[in-house]
């Protein structure tokens, strides 16, 4: 029987991230799944256990009828993982709200809209605050390893002149869709053409550049962002794409932000192939100085399900309306029990 | 001209973190330091600048009438460096209360109070709530390396079973006065008498263990607490202590936090003169799993002023009443611009 204390969840998109956040949802007693979402014809009315490969059916069947869902589930909290870019998933945000429901999701333009879409930014913040609930975006690349760690790094410093962070992985151990999102197995001109039509590339760097300037309240009078392809050296196989030499292995993005002329902050995100040395790294220049190093890296997929659920879990101890990790309660891992 | 947006900030307590600090609010636009308390009949009535080595008089003088500083500071701040134990500091506390001022304080117990001092803490609760001010404990450690960074840590994680957390640092490079709280230059037997009276040792420990399982959700069934001296293989000679072979280093303190049977959190600290290595480790078992190091280990004064400074900032989105570092909005260095 539910205790009243559970929190009720539905899960908007049920592809690998979703998958992986209804396998956590259900392994936890004190988070219900009380609906499921998504677009995809193959999935339609099929059981979430079902598809996320457990043995005991749920009874909550994937519907793409989202009003449908969130109406008859009542959820106090709505895990959205479907697209990078806001303006795509503006009205699958409205329909929650309208529910009076409250979004944790990992759509990476969220993590700091403002950025790129102030506009869109205000309007969703209004709708929130008028349904009394929260948008919030979060992940782990967006929304941990080279934003949110980092500033929490910061917290001792009297002073800090430069933050830098990087993070190198090698995503032949990641899912297929995001080995092809950085490229691989792409020709360098494909590549160019893919980024031009933002088909390959990571969504989210230029969004913790920006959480992280907020963060600590310095105005960046410059920005750059620099997407390269990273070449093969020599042949790569894996079970979703096969490389030859000199064809696209991954990409090597960098952004940067300059204050009164000087670089404060360079992320560098490196992700292709046989990466040598996957690790995370955060380097604080200031008083005091030092160095912070995730030998390996976090895994992305299994670490982006967590943040989703700490975050939901707080996300009542947080004002209605659009808010960002900035506003956070000390993000933190929290038992079941 | 003072800004109307200035954090009023007074010092309560003007020993070595005390003056750190008083030079760190000197250093900043957005805060102004309006006061100065200290007992030391050596201290009363000189400019702080004189005390903290600054050439330029300030005109805040330093008076052992908190009541008086206090009522003519009107400070919305106090940042409170005076002892480690709750029970000693507690009527200072109250009088930053009563003026209705918030304080910051690097009381060690104070990180999680009702470990010790359950009474207590409500009563300063209701004190604090009553005058719509913030009570909160931080500094590096305990505050930051093996409590609130392992825990903003976890955050990524699906689930955690345990938490290591490992800090050394050679005490060599520190103050005199940290030199003699692990004990340096005692014999075993000395040691062993002042850790009975408490006059040696590091406060903090158990605070930090508390505040990680309470940040999780974690009951523990079982804590333990084990102070060892590290004894001295070859003479030692600091500019403040002199050790004989087998006189006392420093200390290796541990604390460990069990759950289920099973422990659950380790926290190891390791402080004595010409420790190898000094660094700070987090190893998170879990999903995901991995490990956190830095090199070198964060410095420990310079962290706990910037700790204070980061808190006070954020002081004002903090509910009234006896607050921990688990209330706190994301903690992050805030620049004065």
């Amino acid at each position: 029987m539910a205790s009243p204390k559970r929190l009720r969840v539905v899960q908007y998109g049920v592809g690998p991230i979703g998958l992986a956040s209804i396998r956590a949802i259900l392994a936890r007693q004190d988070v219900e799944l009380v609906g499921a979402i998504d677009i995809d014809p193959v999935k339609q009315q099929r059981d979430v256990a079902d598809l996320a490969g457990l043995r005991r059916p749920t009874g909550i069947r994937v519907s793409d009828r989202p009003e449908e869902v969130l109406a008859s589930g009542e959820p106090d909290v709505v895990l959205h993982s479907t697209q990078s870019h806001l303006e795509a998933v503006l009205p699958q945000l409205k329909a929650c709200l309208e529910a009076r429901a409250s979004v944790i999701s990992t759509c990476e333009e969220l993590l700091f809209p403002s950025a790129r879409q102030p506009k869109l930014t205000r309007e969703l913040d209004a709708l929130a605050r008028s349904k009394e609930s929260v948008v919030l975006g979060t992940g782990v690349n967006p929304g941990f390893v080279m934003d949110t760690l980092p500033l929490v790094a910061t917290a001792p410093c009297q002073e800090v002149r430069s933050v830098l962070v990087e993070r190198v992985v090698d995503v032949a151990a990641r899912r297929g869709s995001l080995q092809k999102k950085v490229g691989a197995g792409m020709t360098p001109d494909e590549f160019r053409r893919g980024r031009r039509k933002g088909q390959v590339g990571h969504v989210g760097l230029l969004e913790s550049l920006h959480l992280l300037a907020a963060g600590m309240g310095w105005e960046l009078d410059r920005v750059t962002e620099k997407v390269e392809p990273v070449l093969a050296k020599k042949a790569i196989r894996t079970p979703h794409v096969k490389v030859q030499p000199q064809q696209v292995s991954g990409i090597h993005h960098v952004c940067r932000g300059f204050r009164k002329g000087k670089q404060a902050i360079r992320l560098d995100l490196q992700m292709f192939l046989g990466a040598k040395k996957p690790h995370d790294r955060i380097v604080i220049l200031g008083t005091p100085a030092f160095e912070v190093r995730i030998k390996g890296g976090i895994a992305g997929d299994e670490a982006t399900v967590g943040m989703m659920l700490a975050l939901a879990r707080g996300v009542h101890a947080l004002n209605p309306g659009l808010r960002t990790m900035l506003d956070s309660q000390l993000p933190r891992f929290r038992s079941a029990e």
